[in-house]
């Protein structure tokens, strides 16, 4: 069901994925990638439809070195993926803003991955909830069996698209700012502004039987705290 | 400097900006617009090179009703935008996990916009100084005033680009699960695990010459604290 990176721990340097600007930035170790996807709940999707580029933000989850997406089967820009247009996935988390003595040196901190490649659609309605019940799982551990399970026309009316893992890499930025050394004396504030993402309590719907708990397998605190110290 | 938008408060419903699924989560406001761009640090920009989609994230800043973004000037992907590249450009923040009773009608909240448009290059120094302070007015009101400011060199070597906002659509999502009627009694928790983004506090250079105080100008708390409530 996912593809397999053998004999390496590394995804091969292409044209494609060759990192030419701040390249000390860029990671091809398929274990930051991973880290990086797993972190995010939200991916960029972009392709062509008939010369014109599109971007869609949609939910992702990574099993194996597959990644995985899914959306309502009447999408038409679904259908051109499940088409084989040829694809770029990007994740990026930001993690701070950087302010630098210079101008120019500002910048932010963030971790990214930008995959190329192209989806297929999971046809097997047992695989399919198999896939989806690793994504509830991801969400939620334990979940997937309280809930109503899926009928078979909501199973056919959700597409659901993988991935293989084979062209990507990660670019990450962190740490203080890289000001010039005849900047460092320069009598203004340096430093990082961290940004963080977490989950807030829980809102129950107002119309919860008595007698529902709220369960205990929701992720709690950070998601993400910033990588700057 | 920037377009305006004549004699309406919307953008118009077009081809490529009219949403097909979930159109009632869409809008064509201009400020609802705005707010989306505005909460957000970084878009997504994507486009088309001898057919390959490539999907970039950079920061944005918004003045007026142009979006701008900056890069470096030897950047082939940004050369490809300074060329007329045929350009989308997605914003999307997340704002919780929703969780309904039944598998199918599992979502997320967010606020996302999508522009569809094309870049060209600020090239007059003192327009590309005045719309980067533009910038540093966003992240630090004040700050500008007191940071090394660009050689001529590095302004040069600084890609200014902006994008008329002409071709825009926000879509939300937002409350609690749309759950099935039938589904309402399903015996299992049904809510939102809301997601916000916040700043922690700053974390100085460790070689800050001393008598350097932390500015007051940076933003504090709450990015977005979700849409949930």
């Amino acid at each position: 069901m996912t593809s397999q990176i053998i004999n390496s721990d590394c995804y091969p340097v292409t044209p494609l994925t060759r990192v030419r600007r701040l390249a000390n930035l860029a990671s091809y170790d398929t274990n930051t990638v991973y880290s990086v996807l797993d972190a995010a709940y939200v991916c960029h999707v972009a392709f062509t439809v008939e010369g014109q580029p599109h971007c869609i933000p949609t939910a992702h989850w990574r099993h194996g070195n597959t990644l995985y997406i899914h959306g309502s089967f009447g999408s038409r820009l679904l259908q051109a993926l499940i088409n084989g247009a040829s694809a770029v996935v990007t994740v990026t988390l930001l993690d701070g803003l950087v302010f630098a003595r210079s101008a120019f040196n500002h910048s932010m901190n963030y971790r990214s991955v930008v995959i190329y490649g192209q989806f297929s659609s999971i046809e097997v309605p047992a695989q399919k909830i198999e896939l989806l019940r690793a994504f509830m799982e991801r969400l939620a551990p334990g979940r997937w069996d309280e809930i109503r399970q899926p009928t078979e026309n909501e199973l056919n009316a959700t597409t659901l698209l993988a991935m293989p893992i084979e062209e990507a890499v990660a670019k990450i930025s962190s740490g203080p700012p890289k000001d010039d050394l005849a900047d460092c004396a320069w009598p203004v504030w340096a430093g990082v502004l961290p940004i963080k993402q977490d989950f807030a309590a829980p809102q129950g719907c107002s119309d919860l039987p008595a007698g529902i708990a709220l369960p205990n397998y929701f992720p709690r605190g950070a998601i993400t705290g910033g990588n700057e110290s």
